[in-house]
């Protein structure tokens, strides 16, 4: 199977040894993200240059392979693809047939579609990313069902020593206004007992996990009169802030709904975090695709019945105040903010 | 986007007015399958050259964008794809870790994978078909959820005057044995009655659609008095041996998942006829996969406890009938079947 | 197994030998749905009375096994139910905690979840329907993939001798403003010629696909010098208004999407007519939810960036036209009727 | 919505306060899982009695609400269902139609669909569990995708102070066999420093997550000069062996399935623990069903094409060993096992 596989590189492993405390820091460059043998598998990859006759993306082959920096240890590479905004259009002419030609371009058909919900078109492009993610961020993300997955197994594998630990402006206190959203950041020394009860714990747990594996990250055994935990078990001394990693493949009609969900301000900062990503990735992918995605379903509103006829009414020139609105309060304050009205 | 979509075929249409009782011959070549405007299409997709770093599988380039036929006027065509083999190897070194390095070459992992039922890294893999298949089996077809179809669609457009009339040698008699398959293949006057009923009730029914259209299947007015039926409500009197078309777009593990249950010889003929060409091209596209597919699953057996039972008797020299096997009579005979020991 | 099973009925066939043309009129009262041996088993399952904690809905078991009609021969009947309004506010007040009992009531609870697309407790309830429908309309319906589907079987029974004919009120001309619906009703000979040849393609097809068969549509054999053609394949000359039936099972999530999409005005008339009959089932089953349903999802509007910006330029009281507006003349005049500013 | 809701509790709590250190007992009887008022909660819903005319099984109905316990604290509830062996048995009627009368009662039936492979009867029963399990369990239970789950939000609650400490007879070492396996137990000085570990850090990083919210797991503030950290971003701290909860609702179909992945004795002691209780509620629910799964399923053997030839040799009296067999010598030694010829 020698050349066939386009992409050689084994699961990147981090740097060993290198205790979490100090990689807190931010914004690395993309290199630090794997090891100096990766770099090279990567290089190696993105080097491949094979010939085909299926559609090809010039602007996503230019960062295929190549891991995209998240958060403080994580990543997203693009490692595979399938169709392009042609491929859309495609689909839909066969679809609704030779009606569409109506239509005067791609671009308008593809927001034709976007706005009307015809959605099996868009189903018929597909990407495959590695992501590198903290677990309590996987958790979240595997609940979108659509998708296939294969993840690193701490069954079989010792995971890497990285923790996700919060920058500072991200070390948000419990919000007051509501229960499930963040309020302001935490400052002085509440902050920094934070940071510190955080990598100490991490530090701790990753400790005692190869002490029970009798086995540190880089596979030495440590005391060869022990026998060791099994991989399985040893495991579950790991905090959720640890870092694991998958190939996650899906069909852009199922990534769109995931970044609609999870690009969305009432998501929690750090799975917004790898949305923000992957939608740059659609954007260089599908470009006619991403803008209309925009345009109407992240940037657009939708009104209930009830919402639709204040805006009627207020268009008519009646006054409508929230009381006589039929809105709730809180679906009254949503309102104005659609329609730009906050006062 | 010019340059973007490799395939710049839009849905193929057949050669207009030719009606159907002069095609029932198989056996067609290829070129009849599309018409001359589609051939120069599907000939220039295919010259299509870009180049990538993606995964890419000659073998299966070879017949990129190429009608393979299927019974009399249907057809195959692989239109787009994702992975290969090494692709697969590559998922499960991740789930199962540098354990997985013990296995000593790729086909020993795929095997062991496909044998432990180790099913998700197969889902790596995706393959995008253009089919033309007749509504019956268009119906049994789409019960496989786990896929993405774009369906040409008669709401929209005028389907074809073409309808799949059986080969003499397909002309099955119902089975008395069991209620589920085919008997003995109709001879004599009662096999040509049965040819000339569905040839000319095809006939007529789309002689009829078209009078009910106003418009011949080339979309030209037939009395500029009438007004015409809606295309969505004239499509009712088309009978289910009408072809219809679509994209279909599945992963490796479900593609194989259909074709162990199309393949088999319970299935209807025409399906399986579909289903052994898929099959024919996840032989080119993942050969080590395909190879291991047929060891573990299309030639291998599933035996009930009761049938092991029986099994191991006979191994320690025991004589077994049915009556005192555990088994009914049904069960015997498949279980003596997949043995060899019919009689 | 006695008694265990509520609902003894076999799939209800129609009552035989009953040409279609003799049953074109609409409006039929329930019972002529059911053969007389089926309305007893029916009255049976009805009066069934068992003991359960379960949650249980009153104004759904009085319609349970029911057979509710749409178009001329279908009809829709639920079967089995599982969950209400207050599962549904369990499974919330599960994942979103006790920050839900701020909440003040169910009602307001399960508008927020409608509101913020939280679809998961809604997934909770399902629901179990049988249904007799023309095959056109079952190809439509099951595009529809996250349900469960048991159809009856043509490869091993025989098709019922029923066609759907539209009422001469449905007798829709092609749409001349737009590829994809319907234009005026056809009226005078042109509407006539088109029952009759609905009616008369229909009762051919039928007449040979018994004579294929071999066998009359209540099973008795027609020639015992001949052998019959097998089901599986004699089913392909009945044209695409013959009536399946199938039991279909869905959670609460998907069957609303389900109706959001089939209920629309754009989709055809007569799965429209099914999903009609199916939000009525929904309205006894769970009510808070259909409210909820109806004002944020049927009755709401969904508006692009672009459509948003129209409004608040409008609310600003400046003069907005099309040419200026930055959408489409089709957006504009989709945003007027939304808005209520058609002219 | 009074008295339709028949399950009135709130997602159970613990017992607020105690530290894990003090409950590795295992063996807990069942009153232990649930607090005092929610034991009163589930006693009301279980006295609950409604009138139905749907499926209804006195046997599960026995055991409705609950808790079955598994490992040291969590626990598997049966909260609702719909249908049993009997619905089963009428879909697969539709489907085969009266064909099926032939087979002389519903086992035989529900067996010839098991033997081969008709999954969709199956899916019509569905069953909805409440569930508690640590978070590393909840990783592998998760991968399954066709069920729908609501789970208890970290970000919006607290956890409780509940972490799951293995029994000492399953402190397993790592198996120096294969990879993915458990070894002999750990005895001794090892065994003890183990649970320790485990017991200290879980511990601790409870107390350090209360510590950053500043709110103990009863919700009391721990010092008002502070603000707290985010819920969302505490939770980070708590190891995977925490325990959490969830409602999970799936079709029979898919249940076995899980059922067949998860007690099999490859899949991790942990998580077979739970599909042992859902088997056992399974047995409950659908006797005919569980007991041909059982014969057709677990207790079944699958045979590769090579591994039936090495049969019918040895049937035919002819001497194999693994050299000549065309096995490998790990799928020889899985042969002699299945054939129970170890020697």
């Amino acid at each position: 199977m020698k050349n066939q596989s386009a992409d050689p590189t084994d699961m990147p492993r981090a740097p060993k040894n290198k205790p979490a405390s100090e990689e807190a820091g931010h914004n690395l460059p993309a290199r630090k993200l794997l090891t100096e043998a990766q770099e090279g598998e990567v290089r190696a990859a993105r080097a491949g240059s094979f010939t085909t006759a299926r559609a090809t993306v010039p602007e996503l082959e230019a960062i295929l392979y190549e891991p995209l920096p998240v958060l403080d240890h994580g990543f997203v590479r693009v490692v595979d693809y399938m169709g392009d905004d042609g491929a859309i259009v495609q689909a839909a002419r066969v679809s609704y047939g030779t009606g569409t030609k109506q239509v005067s371009h791609d671009a308008g058909l593809i927001n034709y579609l976007m706005r009307h919900r015809h959605t099996t078109p868009f189903e018929m492009c597909e990407i495959k990313f590695h992501v590198k993610l903290p677990v309590f961020v996987a958790r979240q993300w595997i609940r979108h069902r659509t998708a296939n997955v294969n993840e690193y197994s701490a069954r079989y594998s010792i995971l890497d020593r990285e923790f996700y630990i919060p920058a500072p402006e991200h070390l948000a206190a419990q919000s007051t206004a509501n229960r499930q959203g963040r309020g302001d950041v935490l400052e002085g020394d509440e902050a920094l007992k934070v940071l510190s009860l955080l990598r100490e714990d991490s530090e701790r747990c990753y400790a005692h996990y190869e002490e029970m594996l009798n086995e540190s990250g880089d596979g030495t055994v440590i005391d060869a009169g022990r026998r060791g935990l099994a991989r399985e078990l040893a495991r579950m001394n790991l905090p959720l802030n640890v870092y694991t990693q998958w190939y996650w493949k899906i069909d852009l009609h199922n990534l769109l709904h995931f970044i609609s969900l999870r690009a969305d301000p009432h998501a929690q900062y750090e799975i917004r975090a790898y949305a923000n990503v992957l939608f740059e990735t659609v954007k260089r992918w599908v470009p006619i695709t991403a803008a209309a995605f925009e345009n109407h379903v992240l940037a657009g509103a939708k009104l209930s019945r009830q919402a639709l006829d204040v805006v009627k009414r207020l268009l008519a020139g009646e006054t409508v105040t929230q009381p006589d609105s039929g809105l709730s309060q809180r679906e009254w304050r949503e309102l104005m903010a659609t329609l730009g009205r906050d006062d």
